[in-house]
């Protein structure tokens, strides 16, 4: 089951940089974190129930680093909340979905994610995210 | 002050097509508006307290058709929730932000929205977003 919008991930090229403008907004950066996994840097903003996390890349191969590359900064995912994930994919699977991960895997903050190819979700790269709330 | 992720606003080429493959993900299309100022036909997803708007575009010249002839289908812009838009705006201008309304314009059920350019925000189309809740 969906409970919220967890999160939207934004691709930056430097992380210092975008932290000002989007401060420069009137937002908090509350958390900066390395997610060696995805090869990124990413700074966390809270707003309501959700976040926005700006996403830096810390290695040439990184998908943000790819994602940049191709189409420039900008809105690279966003992510759902759900409860039982692995339920979920099983049924997404099922109908068909194409799955980038069909097992979840742990994320940033112990989460367990795994992303939705932008194929089967009309161009958008999505994230299902189970946090431990 | 933002309050919270209003909505994320994503570009689909067809409406009808786009809510079988969102609701097949297990989400729940609740209202279908026309919203001729931004020429565009919009499926409204509420989940927690955001939504998901997907925008068909209605005409050649709308924005969302520019948006998808250039980068296909997909995450067209993120919507914050804020108090006080006039004030917020008065404040973005003055810092040096760059605003494609510099006053806000009445958009989908009545809420003030004003966007401001995605040069000015990491390459994000960021739409400033007031209702009365």
């Amino acid at each position: 089951m969906f409970r919220k919008i967890d999160h939207v991930g934004i691709a930056v090229k430097n992380l210092d940089e975008a932290i000002k403008v989007w401060e420069g907004l009137g937002l908090k950066v509350e958390e900066i974190e390395e997610v060696p996994d995805q090869k990124v840097r990413t700074a966390i903003i809270h707003i309501g129930e959700s976040r926005i996390e700006l996403l830096e890349p810390t290695a040439e191969d990184s998908p943000i680093a790819k994602f940049i590359a191709k189409r420039g900064e900008g809105i690279h995912h966003i992510a759902l909340g759900v409860t039982n994930i692995e339920e979920h994919l099983k049924e997404l699977k099922d109908k068909g979905y194409r799955l980038i991960d069909e097992e979840p895997r742990i994320g940033a903050g112990g989460a367990k994610i795994a992303f939705v190819h932008p194929k089967s979700v009309t161009g958008v790269l999505l994230e299902l995210c189970e946090r431990n709330e």
